[in-house]
């Protein structure tokens, strides 16, 4: 398995919970500190650590501690990596229709 | 958590496997028996029919039986349902982005 598939694998299961959904969501309007974004997440602050913690080994977000304070910031590049396998999907079946249009409305290209 | 959420849940951990993402690109070509679509995975049948049963039961796929064989069909508008949460968070991070951006060109507006 390449290592790009690996990352894929890591990002969707990332993403396959709400709290993490939730905390991309949020970051997606700036930086938080970990604190803040606890607050809206209806557990506790260790349980909601090991979440930002499994969002920054999968590359989604970078955090950073000054102090006591740690802040977290989102990594729109890895989430693109999501976003272009999508494309592909999406491409493979346009293109697909595409054909078949063709072969509907151009029948005599297929002799 | 509401309804929607959990189907995401549900389609991210679908997605999290090489495997099930290979099924959905080939589906994306048309449709395919279980037996075309295992003879192209490093595993046995068995196994890969956990991986076929794990995408219809998240509604990425359609299988249906005639006699001895199983056909597959990809379920866009599943897969759409990941594409319109990764718009919303990109429309997200775009809104701010403009907004930052008028701040800068037309301080005059933020007084």
């Amino acid at each position: 398995m390449d290592n790009h598939s690996v990352v894929l694998d890591g990002l969707f299961v990332a993403l396959a919970d709400p709290t993490r959904r939730a905390v991309i969501r949020r970051l997606g309007c700036g930086r938080a500190s970990v604190g803040d974004l606890a607050r809206d997440a209806p557990m506790t602050l260790p349980s909601f650590m090991k979440h930002v913690r499994m969002l920054e080994s999968n590359g989604l977000i970078h955090t950073t501690k000054s102090g006591r304070v740690r802040t977290c910031e989102l990594n729109r590049e890895r989430l693109a990596l999501v976003e272009d396998w999508l494309a592909q999907q999406r491409r493979i079946w346009t293109d697909r229709t595409d054909r078949l249009e063709r072969f509907v409305t151009h029948p005599e290209e297929n002799k």
